[in-house]
């Protein structure tokens, strides 16, 4: 038996056209896969480059509910055809490591920068009534000057991706003020879950902390007493489908975030416990790193719990466990 | 005779080679001639879109003291021989009209955003010991909350130039953090004086201004009341080279700006008196232009000031009647 509220989420979604940007990747896919559930036509549009979160088993056994799209965001004859008539696009896409902006910064931008304002200008020419959401990142904020970092924090980023993640953000509430669509911008602090990239650190340290673990390799910590708040995938998914339901909701930005804050050493001490062995190791910050590090990091999300009622709902550890476990099944898919 | 402090600006010049990009443009241009006058080895780079601030008339008799190289700044291959060997870059090239920023919003981005990313990876590749000013814009502030604006006042672009213009000074002030790259950036108010684009109003509206009142057409004023600071280019020309003179000048950002301000009638007014003759006609603020005015707008540029002793010593009236003089003489190398 369903109650009001998922009946309500069901009718909101049913029939409806949505596009993904970034859909086999993490977020994306786990996105994807709920939104079919609730009825909708979902499209993915997913570069699949290596060192990106895209993998088609994110997918796998989905492949004949929705549509899946191989193409690039940076390729702005497809994405225009496959626009058309959807009625809300989740703006996923993007290059997510902070040390691959700086060593290919032009590739940053051209994705994080370039291709999403190329993604906007087609929005206003072919469907200017859709609603985007649009996926962003604490990252922006740079070393929090107080914690936990409201939406009121000075934006100071500490990297090349920070800096176009800015811009793209900038862009979407731009296109909002001065043409009228339909954006809202969330900033998703760190979010783990099923099928995050765990072949490396690219998309967040967690994923290789993960797969060293399974694979019976110490976790190396940087530093380790920096705080960080984490939040579940479903939660973020949960944040999407809010943001994209209300098209009254201003474009925002708003923070994601979690009650739950851990510094990175306790983060490790308890995957290795819930995975019941395991190792640690706690080493220097990296020097070729330790310019873009933020320290402690904390959000508030109180603006987007006023103005949607979310609010993070899966404790820390049960994410941490439902993680282990899908990559116990699954790691040959994901390293 | 010189006074100790004209030596010593000589003497820092002498035999030094000064990049300028967009240095056949308004500011460039002064600031090449100004160069070449303290005795430095000036290269400027220029594009020449027509649409743009370059023209060849603005180093007309000065081509036998510097070398002039055209070229667009998104050309990375000739920006790399060109950035070798300088002590100086005056990174001052770029696409400055609000309007068109909106109406093409990727060109705008490829020159503002784009070219100036690459410009700073080039530094650091084939010339980590170059200083490097850069032109920024009070137009990333948008909407003042308070007056005068400060640096600490939030930055909330309202057009396309505006974000583009903010990644491009986010990138120096990171280049400098992070890689140790010596910039600096400035944000300029409105910049008035000889060899201003007049063509029309996309460099400054008081250039259209000028060219009106020479053929003797009415001066065309949107709203009126809005408040304005505006620097004589001869003091920016000062402040650039004040910021170029320190490497140990942190990257800040810098506003410049002027204790005179007045409202746009009034400024309208003030060139006719000074003229001897004119109209102006007040018209509403255009629908197509509303949603990108800021209202008033005025600079504390204490911060600067404090830092390199610098102040805008040329009255506003100076100004104006030293610019419709030149523009009278050379009205045709600028219509």
């Amino acid at each position: 038996m369903q109650d009001q509220e998922s009946v309500d989420l069901d009718q909101r979604w049913s029939e409806r056209s949505v596009l993904i940007t970034g859909g086999l990747g993490f977020i994306g896919s786990t996105l994807a896969i709920r939104l079919v559930e609730l009825g909708a036509r979902v499209t993915v549009v997913d570069s699949l480059i290596p060192q990106y979160g895209g993998n088609l088993f994110n997918l796998e056994g989905h492949e004949q509910a929705l549509r899946i799209n191989l193409s690039d965001i940076r390729d702005r004859y497809s994405l225009e055809v496959l626009l058309q008539d959807q009625e809300v696009v989740f703006n996923l896409a993007g290059q997510t490591s902070h040390l691959d902006s700086m060593r290919d910064p032009e590739t940053d931008l051209a994705i994080n920068g370039t291709a999403q304002l190329s993604l906007l200008e087609l929005c206003r020419r072919v469907n200017p009534g859709v609603r985007i959401v649009f996926a962003s990142t604490r990252q922006l904020y740079g070393r929090p000057r107080y914690l936990p970092v409201n939406e009121d924090h000075p934006v100071e980023p500490v990297d090349v991706n920070g800096i176009n993640k800015l811009s793209a953000e900038l862009y979407h509430r731009l296109y909002a003020d001065v043409y009228g669509l339909s954006s809202c911008v969330l900033r998703l602090t760190n979010t783990i879950g099923p099928r995050m990239r765990i072949k490396d650190a690219r998309q967040t340290f967690v994923g290789i902390w993960v797969r060293r673990l399974l694979e019976k390799q110490p976790i190396e910590v940087w530093g380790g007493d920096q705080l960080r708040d984490f939040n579940d995938v479903d939660d973020v998914v949960e944040a999407l489908l809010l943001a994209a339901a209300d098209p009254a909701l201003p474009p925002g930005p708003y923070n994601l975030g979690s009650h739950e804050k851990v510094s990175l050493r306790e983060l490790a001490e308890r995957l290795i416990r819930l995975n019941g062995r395991g190792d640690l190791r706690i080493v220097p910050y990296p020097a070729e790193r330790r310019k873009i590090d933020i320290g402690d990091y904390y959000s508030c999300y109180e603006r987007f719990q006023v103005a949607t009622g979310w609010q993070p709902r899966r404790r820390l550890d049960d994410t941490l466990e439902r993680t282990l476990h899908y990559y116990r099944r699954h790691l040959a898919a994901y390293v």
